[in-house]
């Protein structure tokens, strides 16, 4: 029985989410004896409780070949999630409802832990309401936080713009740092885990290169430590180099980012982690510094995406499809790590139930005694994943990234979905 | 007769200064007849008057080679500008003296507008002192405003940088744009005139793509055209990215960075425009939104510098020591546009005594009526200075950048020379 496949993008979006949507759409239209057409979510899950969907077999193969060098999501994603199955059935049935008008038998959620969630749990209502659909899940994120696979599509490629953002920034300090500027702080993602702080170390490979410090979520700030230790840099090196996590925080669990000034009306002040780090080396120590935050740029940045980021995108997108194909159900394809040098990985898989709302922070043996920088062991972990380039197409000096037509799906149904 | 030549670095670094060292090492090198060594100022300027000199003899071709695609200053630059030749006979003085030690007849200097106001008065100094050094100005800054020449070595790269980062991010925004940001700030370098940011305008063609709005120093900030602007931009497209230049500013040349809260003891808020326009934009319109601060990433980004840039920053260096060696004196290279499109350039020159201490705002016309986006004669500008990739070699995933060995040459002269 040929039925159609439904793929929706989910949370904050990577520069290779869309390549995991390339394999999943070329994929199927390889299999078009299994697979009808693929419908897309417009803006996630959303696209589908408003039965708003999008017909990819209108657009071209080029135009899908692509994703795989398109940064954002391409579809349009969301930050929504799901209630419990019990607060909200209404959302769970309407799903199946837009499914059933929609003859979509395959269900590709692609996104972090919050989706695999409401993969795993629409898996099981459209059992239970007599339509089966056959769920899978495939990794996204940033964040590298998602358990049971080795690493996440996503993260590779923001630890590689972080690596090589930092050594560039350095070099630059660096020949300031006689007049000049002294200290630089790169400001990145990760609220609740180290993974791209640590990724940061990359960029240095001793001591006495840059990055001098890390800030992880995962070690409570220390501000004497961390002010003898920038002072005592400084006096060695004329400069340094700090990355912190926009999720560094304080031994109470307040965010550094929160710990800043007030305004007049008692608000606190805008601004990151960054920001107060500088503040505090400016009055503590009196330093010229200048600060960076890498925000979307770090998670858009496909220009410097690492080729090994993009495969491993591409391959969970395909092989959710083939699994699918297979007769699995509620599963997530992983990344499974076989050797580090020279690095080898294959695809594995894992229950969705295993990887639901489950969150994978830095391990403390990946960070150094004194909680600044990272071990040999993190680094044999993460120097792998930034392997390769994999540059986009260019004209006129500008990435040729796609733009698809989008073209909405005919609505079968008479009756709206109102999302809060 | 022989001698040896000088080179330095001075103010801001740049993706492609090292280009231009690489230009004029590799030319003196070939010029062995005329040029003995070229001896580079550790740390700029400062290195020639404290006799600090560094002697790029010692570094094998492929060292030199490689600065070619290594960002930042290899030697070391400085924020050093020389006082008025009437304030500080001392010094000029020194420099002459330093280069009679060393038997030094070139002065090449690698800078902005400042440092060819130095390399000028070196040359009528050198001349009234009996020791006539020839002294060539190397064109750099990310800023594009320098005079008489039609672009700048170092903006080509940062502009690039500018444009593909804002592509990418409004990609990643307008995915997100549904439920979550809808308003991405980029602040970017450029305090007194607009060339940055209106690099960010080639991000997009038309009214409806990205960069929406872009807030040059040029144009007085008008707050309620501006959040008219933002509002409208939301309401037709879900989403609106704003390309902020640092040095944007209210009509009494207040800079907006300096216009926002204070903290409990009066002190200006830490953090640049992009936080000011952020708070505005949430407090007046309550829109979510991200933004991010390019700083140095911006201009040390030499994993995506334009092909063109890399080749004119080479060549400006290579034709300065050409020039000195057909007798020319106080003069600097200069890029000249033949052609828009196909993009044709020539290196011409121009007197020092021209360039020195003028700027070159972004003309009016480049900026559209209302004030927020780039002319297409802008455009047209623009377009050629990004075009072209030339990628660093990658090992193991990160840029093989040079690091040189930097020898220290032997001091001649028993008298040191303090630096304030």
């Amino acid at each position: 029985m040929k039925q159609n496949a439904f793929y929706a993008q989910s949370g904050g979006v990577t520069s290779v989410i869309n390549a995991s949507a390339c394999g999943v759409i070329e994929t199927a239209r390889k299999r078009r004896d299994r697979i009808g057409k693929v419908l897309a979510g417009r803006n996630g899950i959303i696209g589908a409780l408003t039965e708003d969907l999008i017909d990819t077999s209108a657009e071209p193969a080029s135009a899908i070949a692509a994703l795989r060098h398109t940064p954002g999501g391409a579809f349009g994603s969301a930050r929504y999630k799901l209630r419990k199955i019990e607060d909200s059935t209404a959302e769970y049935e309407r799903l199946i409802e837009v499914f059933r008008a929609h003859d979509i038998g395959y269900f590709f959620y692609n996104g972090g832990g919050d989706s695999m969630d409401t993969a795993h749990k629409v898996s099981s209502i459209g059992r239970r309401l007599g339509y089966p659909v056959t769920c899978m899940g495939i990794p996204k994120t940033v964040d590298n936080d998602l358990p049971a696979t080795d690493n996440c599509p996503g993260f590779g490629s923001v630890a590689k713009y972080i690596a090589v953002s930092t050594m560039e920034a350095a070099l630059d300090v660096e020949s300031m740092a006689r007049t000049s500027t002294k200290v630089f702080i790169l400001e990145v993602m990760g609220r609740h885990a180290g993974w791209i702080a640590a990724a940061g170390g990359l960029a240095g490979s001793g001591p006495s290169q840059a990055p001098h410090l890390i800030l992880f979520p995962e070690i409570p700030f220390d501000r004497s430590a961390f002010l003898a230790r920038v002072s005592d840099c400084v006096a060695r090196n004329e400069y340094c180099v700090i990355v912190a996590s926009e999720g560094a925080r304080l031994a109470d669990g307040t965010f550094l980012a929160d710990s800043g000034t007030r305004d007049a009306f008692g608000h606190a002040q805008l601004g990151g982690v960054a920001s107060v780090i500088a503040n505090l080396v400016r009055s503590e120590l009196g330093y010229k510094y200048h600060y960076a935050i890498a925000d979307y740029l770090q998670r858009s940045a496909r220009h410097i995406s690492a080729a090994v980021d993009v495969e491993q995108a591409y391959a969970v997108g395909r092989k959710a499809v083939e699994f699918a194909l297979e007769g699995e159900n509620a599963i997530m394809p992983t990344i499974v790590r076989e050797a580090d040098e020279p690095y080898r990985w294959t695809i594995g898989k894992v229950a969705l139930g295993r990887v639901a709302n489950r969150e994978k922070k830095l391990p403390r043996h990946y960070i150094s005694a004194d909680g600044f920088s990272i071990t040999g062991r993190c680094r044999r972990y993460l120097a792998p994943l930034v392997q390769g380039e994999d540059y986009p197409p260019y004209k006129d000096g500008l990435p040729c990234y796609a733009t698809l037509r989008n073209e909405p799906v005919a609505r079968r149904l008479d009756t709206a979905f109102v999302i809060d």
